[in-house]
C-alpha cells in the first residue's frame, strides 16, 4: 500500500469573513497528502522554491508524510495564491496567482513514486497529468481532480486524461460544463462513458455524490456552526477518500467506495474549521473515527428503536 | 389520524427545456395533498373559481383526498401562476401571478379540518396562516411552508407564524435570509429557539436537511435522469413527509421523521419526473416503496459485503 500525490505545494493568502493568512501553508498536494496520512503512505511529488522552509516540510513530516520526491528549484518562488470568500463560503474569489515553480514544471517520478498503488493527480494543467499518470503504470487506482480552466483551455487533452484514470472527483457544476449536460446523473454518465468506473461530484457544502455504472450514493457535508476557510476542503476530501481506499486491503468494490466517501466527508469537515492546514496538522485518530460515528448516526434512518 | 392543509389551489402555465402546459392544475395544498394521500385521509382548505371544474376536482378525488372544504367562489377565476426554468431547474422563473379568489381569501375552517392531528400551513400570507393555526387547537403537529416575498413584506407577522407550529419547511437560502445568519446549522438553531422543534432546509436538487435540538439528519436527492417540471417538487416533499407522519401510529421522534424525510424526498422525486400532478396523480404504493428501498440502499455505508 502506497499513495503518491502530484500537485500543487504552496503559499496561500486568504482572507475570509472570520480572518485572514497572509502567508500560510496550502495547496492542493498538501491538503490532500495531510488528510491521507492518516490511513496509508502517502509520497507527494511537486516543486516548491527556495522561500520553502524546514518549517513547512515540517508540518508534512510530522504527518508522516513522505517529502523526498518534493522538489526543490534553485533561485525560484513556491507557487502562490491569493483568494477571499465572502460569506458565502462556497465561492473562492482569486486575487492573485503566481505560478512561480510551476511554470516550468515537468513532473520527474522516483522509482518509489512511480511504483504507487494509487495515484492522485491533484487540480493541475492536464498534459502534467498525463505525464504523471504515463510514469505510472502499476497502479491499482487513479484518480485526478480538475477546474473550469482546463475545460475551458485543454478539454481535449483533460477528456485523454479522464480516459486514462478509474475516477474523477471535481465540482458538480464543472461536470456538466465538461459535458455540457446539466442534469447530474447523466453528465456523470457521461464522464463515465469516457473511461473512469466512479465520478465523484463534490457539491461544496452540499456533501458530494458518487456515481457509478451499478449505483449512486451521496452523503451531505458534516454539518458545522464554525467554518473558518473552506480552501482545501476538496483536496482534504480527496486525501481522505483515496487515503482510506489505499489503506484498506480488501478490494475497490461499491462498498469501499462508499466508506471512502464518508472518510473523505470527515476529513473535509476538519479542515474548513481553521485556516489552511491548521486544523488537520494536529487532527487525531480518534477525532476522526468520533466524527466518522457521528456522519453514520446522522445518515441513518433504517431501523425504528425499539 | 388525519390531516388538514390549507393552502393554493392554482391553474398552472409552466415552460422548461422540457415541454410546457398552458393551464393545468398545480397549486402548493394540490401537490402537498396527492403526495400525502398515499399515507392518511387529507382534507383541503383552499378557494376556487368557477372555473374550477370537476375534471380538476376528480384529480383531488381518485386519490382519496377529501375536497368538501375547497371554497368555491362565485364569479371569480382560480388563482393562476404562469413561470418557467431553464436548464438550472433549480430556479423558477414567474412570469405572472394573479392572485383571483386569493385576494380576499379568509379561511374558516369546518368542525372536521380544525380538528385534524397535523396540519400544513403551505405557502401564503403568513396572517393567514396564523388565522387558520388559531382554529386549529388540538394538533399533534403543526408545520409550515414560506417564502422570501413573506420574509421581505411580513417578517414579524412570519416570525410569530413559526412561533406557533412545531416544524418549519423552508429553503435553505431562505432560512439564512431570514436569521440573516450565512451559516445554515447556525440559522436553523436561531429558527429553533423561535419555537419549532425541527427545521427541515430544502436544498433543491441537493435534497433537504433536518434539523432538531437532538441532531441533524440529510438525504441527497433521489438522482433522476429526467427531470422534467420540477414545480410543486417542496410541496410534494412536504405532503410525503407530513403524510407519513400522521399516517404512522408511532410518537414523532427523531426516527419518525428521518423516515418521514425519506418519504418526502421519494414523493419529491415523482413529482419531478412529469409536469405538474401528472406523474404524482397515477403513482402506486409499490412505486413509492420500491424507491424507497433504493433510496436506502444509496445512503448506506454502514456494512461492509461479506
Amino acid at each position: 500500500m502506497s499513495l503518491t500525490v502530484v500537485g500543487s505545494i504552496a503559499f496561500d493568502a486568504v482572507t475570509t469573513p472570520f480572518g485572514e493568512r497572509e502567508k500560510m501553508l496550502g495547496g492542493s498536494a498538501v491538503h490532500f497528502s495531510l488528510a491521507a496520512s492518516f490511513f496509508t503512505d502517502v509520497r507527494v511529488v511537486g516543486p516548491v522554491g527556495e522561500d520553502f522552509t524546514e518549517i513547512e516540510l515540517g508540518v508534512l513530516e510530522n504527518r508522516g508524510v513522505l517529502t523526498e520526491d518534493i522538489e526543490r528549484v534553485p533561485g525560484a518562488e513556491t507557487f502562490f495564491w491569493k483568494g477571499h470568500y465572502e460569506y458565502d463560503l462556497n465561492t473562492a474569489h482569486t486575487d492573485d496567482t503566481r505560478l512561480n515553480v510551476f511554470g516550468d514544471f515537468d513532473p520527474k517520478l522516483s522509482e518509489a513514486s512511480s511504483s504507487a498503488d494509487v495515484l492522485f493527480l491533484a487540480n493541475i494543467q492536464p498534459d502534467l497529468q498525463r505525464r504523471v499518470r504515463a510514469q505510472c503504470q502499476g497502479t491499482r487506482f487513479a484518480a485526478l481532480d480538475s477546474m473550469n480552466l482546463w475545460i475551458d483551455t485543454a478539454r481535449d487533452s483533460l477528456c485523454q486524461a479522464i480516459s486514462e484514470v478509474d475516477c474523477v472527483l471535481i465540482n458538480d457544476a464543472e461536470i456538466r460544463q465538461l459535458t455540457d449536460q446539466p442534469n447530474l446523473a447523466r453528465a456523470a454518465r457521461l464522464v463515465m462513458e469516457m473511461g473512469p468506473k466512479a465520478v465523484i461530484a463534490k457539491q461544496g457544502e452540499y456533501g458530494a455524490a458518487l456515481f457509478t455504472p451499478s449505483g449512486f450514493f451521496a452523503l451531505p457535508g458534516f454539518p458545522l456552526e464554525d467554518v473558518r476557510d473552506p480552501t482545501g476542503a476538496g483536496d482534504s476530501f480527496a486525501g481522505g477518500f483515496l487515503g482510506y481506499l489505499d489503506g484498506e486491503s480488501g478490494p475497490i468494490d461499491e462498498l469501499a467506495l462508499r466508506r471512502a466517501m464518508a472518510y473523505g466527508t470527515v476529513l473535509a469537515s476538519f479542515n474548513v474549521e481553521e485556516f489552511g492546514t491548521e486544523r488537520v496538522a494536529r487532527l487525531t485518530r480518534d477525532e476522526i473515527d468520533s466524527r466518522m460515528e457521528a456522519l453514520r448516526t446522522m445518515t441513518d434512518f433504517g431501523v425504528r428503536n425499539a
